[in-house]
């Protein structure tokens, strides 16, 4: 099911975009899950950016409109919290600023599905997800187990495509392989460890570092692959060192400050 | 105060109960303290479950309804999070399925009390907390310092029998030896290294892991004692290579990963 | 800008006051912020407290009577959970308990500055913060870039010394060199390493220890830098071994929990 039409990663981008990433150490503003706060803000902390996860109600949207990038997240919704997502994608949208939404278990529950469709209508400038994610928001799967894919990423590619032209949004499939598209075209990029699948929030930072490259380098099928390309090469020098998911995860937070531009 | 009748951990009981849960990889529904989200999902994922932290309003039910088990800790009560617990318990048990109480500083202060016999009445498959917690709760103590325990796991063993027949269901306590009992028999566990006193969230993640256990095995003795051998020779492997408490937690993550059926 | 008036840590301070801290094991109670929640908890246990995060609404004031010390944090500030830090902060006070206001983002946001000016009135026993944070109480600045600071501590020694006269507080600037100071007399403590910076939640969890180490040693400028220069040499230790932030987190706990007062 792969198409010789998607192109791979190219090094000198991920280079670039993670040089600049770094020069503009982006303000990136999270509401994200309850259980990835802590390494959500540790690998935007590793990688170079500045993390801030505001939630208070008087504060959230002046805090999104001056932000360079915003992160919702869904893992843990609850009413008042999703409150506070619509109103930061609100006033994201409405600043300029780009947003990243990370659908969690999407076609898991109707009440969470709703959710995700409401804050899909709001603008996201990137949805990052897995393939059962992205193929249930596309109309074509029935969703994973809990918050695992039971789909490869391949199988999600034309969903991905999907999915962008109908919300004019980029959308990132992640997985084994990983993809980027803008409903035209595909780029993919391999690598990164399993490992990570062991390690609770690693998805769920890397759509918050997404928002990060975004903010900073703008939104586009070369600043998420990058994004991606980055990440999994810091998921394959962690797991060479790594005994365990405990020791990996020290590793990758390790590997993502250590990674230069020169080293793609 | 050890009682020549209770028998120690079987190690091939932990084998085989290990491995029928890595076989099943059990669907583990957690509403737990705000403090340890991560680290139980980190220790689920690393002994082979997959956990998912599901709190909203408009889901909890249904989640709790089919996941192989659900794991309800009180470690950070408050009245909406309260709310969503019950509906949980409520809708674990009218599905069948089992669900685990982590009674976090019962005997400290009379509203989380309320909460915890409340919660008690609802029909867990399994109590697990120290021995100052297990204590107060069958009536024979009045708490711990905090969430720390004042008195040793031997200390507990009659209290543990009375409070499991009293509400029929098991009660595992842990400390320097974890027993579990169904108000009958009684199982011990010994081993386990005291450093793990020293990483929030290890007795937390404990209950979590035993709903796994459960979900996976059926709720028996064999099955609590199990869990608790497992955890134990994971804390000694992790112990043996730690030189303190954050190297501790890494090691013990990936000796949870590490260890298989064989091994015992 | 340097003060030669300012006198720098004694380690004989220092190692008594660790060895005080260590004998009496405080009980911490705190209300953090919800992305550091963990490393808090973790900080203290390995430094020798008593950690316990609770926030119930009817349990909160009972608790704070209770501990041997308080820690407000309002890192992610929402209006239910700034009801229960004032609670906490008027109960600590009424009974006499010391309580430690960490002021995050102090100047950023007009809702979130309302919110700390309020709790500055409850009478905490000390406030930490960074170099952006104390100048902005101060009425000097105009604070930072999310949680970062923008101005270095030697630029907020006067500030602080204005805040604390203004508040009748003790005032901890954290920074390349640590500032205490009660308005009148300054003491610094130097040392420390940058790596810390890019692990969230060292900084919060600093102003959680402080709280402990007022418990168990009395509100005083010795007291605090007694903390500052205890976290400095952890940070300088683990510094020495770590690779980059998620070695250095693990590396950071271990020091805090193997360094002895001897060894000032």
């Amino acid at each position: 099911m792969t198409d010789s039409s998607i192109l791979t990663a190219d090094p000198k981008n991920t280079a670039k975009k993670l040089e600049t990433f770094r020069s503009i150490r982006p303000l990136v503003h999270c509401i994200t899950n309850e259980v990835v706060q802590e390494i959500t803000a540790n690998v935007l902390l590793a990688a170079g950016a500045s993390p801030a996860m505001v939630v208070g109600e008087g504060e959230t949207e002046q805090f999104a409109s001056i932000a360079n990038a915003v992160s919702v997240n869904v893992g843990t919704p609850y009413e008042n919290r999703v409150a506070i997502m619509k109103k930061a994608a609100r006033a994201a949208s409405e600043a300029g600023r780009p947003w990243v939404l990370d659908p969690v278990a999407a076609g898991g529950m109707p009440w969470r599905d709703k959710i995700i469709f409401e804050l899909l209508e709001l603008g996201p400038a990137a949805v990052r997800g897995n393939a059962s994610e992205i193929r249930f928001l596309a109309g074509v799967g029935t969703g994973g187990k809990g918050v695992d894919s039971l789909d490869s990423s391949e199988q999600a590619v034309e969903a991905a495509k999907t999915l962008a032209k109908k919300y004019k949004t980029l959308v990132v499939v992640t997985g084994e392989t990983d993809y980027a598209t803008d409903g035209e075209r595909v780029l993919a990029a391999r690598g990164g460890n399993p490992m990570i699948t062991l390690v609770v929030g690693t998805g769920c930072s890397l759509s918050s570092l997404l928002a990060g490259f975004i903010g900073a380098n703008g939104a586009s099928v070369e600043t998420c692959i990058a994004c991606c390309d980055y990440v999994n090469r810091a998921g394959e020098l962690a797991a060479a060192r790594a005994k365990g998911p405990g020791s990996f995860h020290c590793e990758y937070l390790d590997a993502l400050w250590l990674l230069q531009p020169g080293d793609f």
